[in-house]
């Protein structure tokens, strides 16, 4: 009986597609650039550039997320900050997200708005709108995320432009989530600054558009972890990279969680996914923005070979996630 | 041993996710709007209007298609078709479309790069560039689609500018779908263009710009039914609509098929969703495009309340599709 409870109680099936949509809706603001938002076909984004960014990421139940580990607002975070570091990891400032979410009838109402909440937090935190979405009947959770973004008038960084003789920076946090993982595998739950930056990445937004204004020649988000990314950079671009792991931020904290669990900080910080920091390349030292730190140099290929080394030597054959595989 | 095989043979895990993106993107060809493909953090598509129209669905396997019912190809057709209509249904020109992909480890490499020939097939009927994506694991498939369109100068047309005195039209075909899905639920695979019609709807695209540019005041993609979606309309625009079904398109096929099962055809044509035809609104017949079919009036709340009739009286009180619900 939907009508005796508060609109948010019982489950999907109960409240109905159109109550859960109104409930994870309703009451939101939207920024500027949001010039039609839900409740239509479709939704309405400023793309002053006269050009737009676009990304797509799914998230899957116990596959990117547990709920055991993780709150549905926590993911709902996530969720959305993946995506939105695709967008500037082009040099883009973020503009709309659209969300597809997937759930089984029998999921609590709450979780889905607490995952809303999460979602709605994560937007605003980034100025951007939650434009658009769907909601469906699935036998798990799928959470899917459409980030749009607009290059006011920079040149969209590519991951092919990386030139020898060029540096390489990072912006943001490498290791954190990879430790948090680790924490919460060993049935831990602390210290909580790791462990959350696990269940949601802060990726530094505003860092993409600075890089390329700056003159970055390459970038990438850091999702697959440090060495795959810039795989991904060295194989685009035909070049070698050659990571200092000197210059390499390994925190105190990741140390000390690193040092409880027998654990090698160092490997976080190099193959550890998912904080998605922004990495990079840049024509000199002298171009690099404020905020980032030079961890390494481009190589020409004929040098080298094309691919990342960490201080010259090859570093190991399996650098980063991929699905299905182990 | 993949490295045996074919690239598009075994399993999704076993030729990986990088394999299998490799496998549904190359050697394909893009729209001069693709700016940039798929290939690095983001795609980048030509929004010429400075605004972007974007809408994302999300397909469920077993929910929304059948792989015992239609091919890979068909679904892949049906994913992106359906979020297309809703961009034109804006009155927008689609021009892109990214799609995320969720399905199990153990499915078979043909069946996805089947599902993504598919996508592209229809992707290229519209003229739009399929510019990004991801492929996860999951238990289940399921397929999101976000599409974008260009408005080209007009101004989107959405569900609520309906104004009492204007009259109702449609654009393509009306329960052709749920003819087709009866049919299939009765164990029949034919008359065929029945059947393919549930299997993947043709959405008239060009007539959605076409109704924006001739002055049409409200408009819709007609998903959940033709009732459900012109009560979406009357709802946002606070009118009635009045539909007379003498004037609605009742094809001989249908009357042969609904005969066949004992079925009522003017049910499928009031209720069916999922032909993805356009209805809209216009000032007066003198405005309404080639193409179009006037299939009803607008009638002021205060004379009919505001909703849908038939004939001047309440058809029935469910009236499309819903999530979770029977």
């Amino acid at each position: 009986m939907p009508s005796q409870q508060g609109p948010t109680e019982g489950t999907v099936a109960e409240i109905g597609e159109f109550g859960l949509i109104d409930s994870v809706t309703r009451h939101r603001s939207q920024p500027e650039h949001t010039l039609l938002g839900p409740g239509d076909d479709a939704a309405l984004v400023a793309a002053p550039d006269g050009k737009v960014v676009a990304s797509t990421d799914m998230l899957v139940q116990n596959v990117h997320f547990r709920l055991d580990w993780s709150s549905p607002a926590q993911v709902g975070r996530k969720a959305v900050a993946v995506n939105l570091a695709d967008v500037a990891a082009m040099g883009a400032m973020p503009t709309a997200v659209l969300v597809g979410l997937a759930c089984p009838g029998a999921t609590r109402t709450e979780q889905i708005t607490e995952l809303a909440d999460g979602m709605w937090e994560e937007a605003e935190r980034a100025g951007v709108g939650l434009v658009g979405g769907d909601v469906v009947a699935a036998d798990q959770i799928v959470i899917s995320v459409t980030a749009l973004g607009d290059l006011r008038g920079v040149t969209a960084v590519r991951r092919s432009g990386a030139r020898p003789g060029e540096v390489v920076a990072i912006n943001g946090r490498l290791g954190w989530s990879a430790a948090g993982l680790a924490v919460l595998g060993r049935g831990f739950r602390s210290p909580v600054s790791v462990v959350n930056a696990h269940r949601y990445p802060e990726p530094p937004y505003a860092a993409g558009p600075e890089a390329a204004a700056a003159g970055a020649t390459a970038m990438i988000d850091i999702s697959d972890g440090l060495l795959a990314d810039l795989g991904h950079v060295a194989t685009a671009s035909g070049v070698g990279i050659d990571v200092d792991s000197n210059a390499l931020p390994v925190d105190q904290k990741l140390i000390e969680v690193a040092s409880a669990l027998g654990a090698e900080p160092l490997r976080w910080v190099l193959t550890g996914g998912e904080d998605h920091a922004l990495a990079a390349t840049f024509p000199s030292a002298r171009e690099v923005p404020p905020g980032w730190r030079r961890i390494g140099v481009v190589a020409a290929a004929a040098d080298r070979g094309v691919g990342v080394t960490v201080d010259g030597k090859p570093y190991e054959p399996e650098q980063g996630w991929q699905h299905w595989r182990g």
